[in-house]
């Protein structure tokens, strides 16, 4: 009887994949508040701009000199550090199994124009804690580990893009914020555009990915919470929206002889709004940028070029959105003699949902270290939605004060930053104990 | 009696300054107009762009080439040349009396960006064209002529302003379409900005001024009349508006969280139309430059900064609408949790009337000349409107194709044109056998 109780317990182990903890005597290892706090700092000098944001846009100097100084650090740890096609930083720990498949974990470091220090770079610099944390105590996993610093996050999602196979000539092309396309921008990396189609991996490649990230919104924070389990990242879709009307002379054109370009856009922004908060559920829309054509204050603008952006947890919920919003602009069209044009950017990301069986290693963790959780789902774009799609996937959340981001004001504090690397550690460590293969 | 009667005429002359011709064997003199046109067509070719529209904006290179080419053709002309210490181009004929004061009459060559090749040319060209008519049929007028190329009209009616004695040293700093600020551009074309503020004209220092323009609207062109009789410039104020909400994550923030500038300035923009078209009278308002901070399709906008102009020929209608509008424009701040500031931009011109007695010698000439025409304003602004703060001003429009200006399809026939010159040339002959001072 004891026996068949242990091969259960066993059983229940690989199946249900949860609430036992293999860890023997790391059970109550923490990563170093201090270190990672410092290393925070030192990242956030690459880019940092006059209003206390950063401006480390993906393939800018920033950029480019922060993977330089990360590349050297890595290498110290005595990783095996490499760019690959795509310009992702990849760094390897050795495991004692090299046969088997090696668990993956990283975000990155690119920022929005004078964006914030913790977007990213918290799952960067935890993950480098971690791997420092497993060193100086002498704990060598059973799979080897791969540290992936990705490219062009926050532009394109570029680099796990690319490992997940998504990336077509077109997205080469097009010209991200630092002004480099994303083909000039990672050869910049040390990438290699030609190679990029060829980087796709597959499920046999990796055993799992895990994602340490702020939540950027603001429901940890608010309920006071250390540890978010993040259970589906929602999709999103951008678009370019041309508003073509008549140029014209501001002075001498009447009111009601204007095909002006700009009241057709003010037009379409009220009724994104409207839409969007009409309707049921938890769905975002929003424009961010716009230009106004020639865009002089005595002239009617002929021509306005906004962006729309769509995101919810169902792909079928923006496609909805959108066929509703783009019949609105038709009919603003008519209203104001414009022409509306919306062309698809291929930032297009579906909704992803992570692996339920690491939810739950995350969240036993979480009890395991006594840090309160909450499982949510994330409203911003992350890599571990296209990692998600080769490999089983899990993300840990960190709460954002004031739920604040892609903003100078961005913040999470050091203790709650220290929290999630420790859930990390820990669920990287469980990781290695388990067989996904083996039900 | 014979002798009373005759000075009874030469005091109609002198008051009521209209009906009487003093044309001699000039009667039907008219300009040439296949030179006119060539010339056009070759001011256009500085700054022309790919499509089919110039860019010649105050200051640019292009404006720097054309004004050396002018300045040669002038000179070839026999005319006095220089550029004075507002970069605006003077030529100077003389007069058979040179103790008279000069007519001036002139234009601006500048564009707006992407704008057309007849804003403001036809009167530079036509005037160019007007002299070299005098010329060519030996013509002397008693008064010196002054031929002006005005600096600048199209971003701050820069060079007349100066003359008018209006430029303040804030306004030297200000950056223009060409990159460069005022200060810069007027001594790329030979200006000094050190001693702009010491070129005001007094009223003694010329006779009268002539601005012959392409009419900007359809008023014109609708109604097939040939010559407009300007009563009347509007003034226009320019704003910078600012609106400030807090820039963060688009998919992360909830709708009702947000405080979304992009929202607000649609808003606003919807108001300004709103406001100007519920209002009785001629009035317009434009919104014509707008830009997101920062300006990505994943970020809702911490702040947007557009333009605003408002223009009518009364300038305590402008105040009263802007009141309106400002109003307006806290309340949107209350409903989006936005702030809103208005800076004026010091671009404001008052509205400006033409003297009635060169209106009335403006219709006499059309009239001489069989050409149909109409009494009506300017809804432009024209270097003209300055011009009348220091002496008695008169403005001549032929008519737009469909009204279209400001854009690469401006366009005006060459006849229309023709028949504008030769309104001016004799205009200007008129003026030269009258006292203004003389009642």
């Amino acid at each position: 009887m004891r026996f068949f109780s242990f091969v259960q317990a066993l059983l229940f182990v690989a199946i249900n994949f949860n609430a036992i903890s293999l860890r023997a005597q790391t059970t109550n290892l923490t990563v170093n508040t201090e270190r990672l706090t410092a290393q925070l700092k030192k990242l956030s000098t690459f880019g940092m701009n006059e209003k206390g944001g950063n401006d480390r846009v993906a393939f800018s100097d920033y950029d480019v000199q922060a993977r330089a100084y990360l590349t050297d650090y890595l290498e110290d740890l005595g990783l095996n550090v490499h760019t690959d096609a795509a310009g992702n930083l990849i760094a390897k720990r050795a495991g004692k199994q090299n046969a088997l498949r090696p668990i993956a974990f990283g975000s990155h470091i690119d920022a929005v124009p004078n964006g914030g220090h913790y977007d990213g770079n918290v799952g960067v610099m935890g993950g480098i804690e971690v791997l420092e944390t497993l060193i100086e105590n002498n704990i060598q996993t059973d799979h080897p580990l791969e540290f992936i610093i990705f490219s062009n996050e926050e532009g394109a999602i570029f680099g796990s893009r690319a490992l997940a196979g998504k990336i077509d000539p077109a997205t080469l092309e097009v010209t991200t914020a630092s002004g480099y396309t994303n083909g000039e921008g990672i050869a910049r990396l040390g990438g290699d555009p030609s190679q990029v189609m060829q980087l796709k991996r597959s499920p046999e490649d990796l055993h799992a990915f895990l994602e340490l990230h702020i939540e950027q919104g603001n429901i940890l924070h608010k309920n006071k919470l250390d540890i978010g389990v993040v259970e589906g990242i929602v999709g999103l879709k951008w678009w370019d929206v041309e508003i073509t009307g008549l140029t014209n002379h501001a002075g001498t054109t009447p009111m009601n002889d204007r095909k002006d370009a700009m009241l057709a856009a003010a037009k379409f922004v009220l009724a994104v709004n409207e839409i969007i908060t009409q309707t049921e559920g938890a769905q975002v829309g929003t424009v961010g940028r716009i230009e106004a054509f020639p865009g002089a204050p005595n002239v009617i603008p002929g021509k306005v070029v906004a962006s729309l952006e769509l995101r919810d947890l169902e792909a079928a919920k923006i496609a909805k959105l959108f066929t509703q919003i783009e019949a609105r602009a038709h009919e603003i069209g008519k209203e104001t003699q414009t022409q509306f044009e919306f062309r698809p950017i291929d930032a297009t990301a579906e909704p992803a949902l992570t692996d339920v069986r690491i939810q739950n290693l995350i969240r036993q963790n979480a009890i395991g270290l006594n840090y309160s959780h909450k499982t949510l789902p994330s409203g911003a774009g992350h890599d571990a939605q296209d990692m998600a799609v080769i490999t089983p996937t899990g993300m840990i959340f960190v709460p954002s004060v004031n739920g604040i981001s892609h903003a100078p004001e961005e913040y999470s504090t050091p203790e709650a930053i220290a929290k999630g690397a420790s859930v990390l550690l820990h669920s990287i460590l469980d990781l290695d104990k388990v067989n996904f293969n083996s039900h």
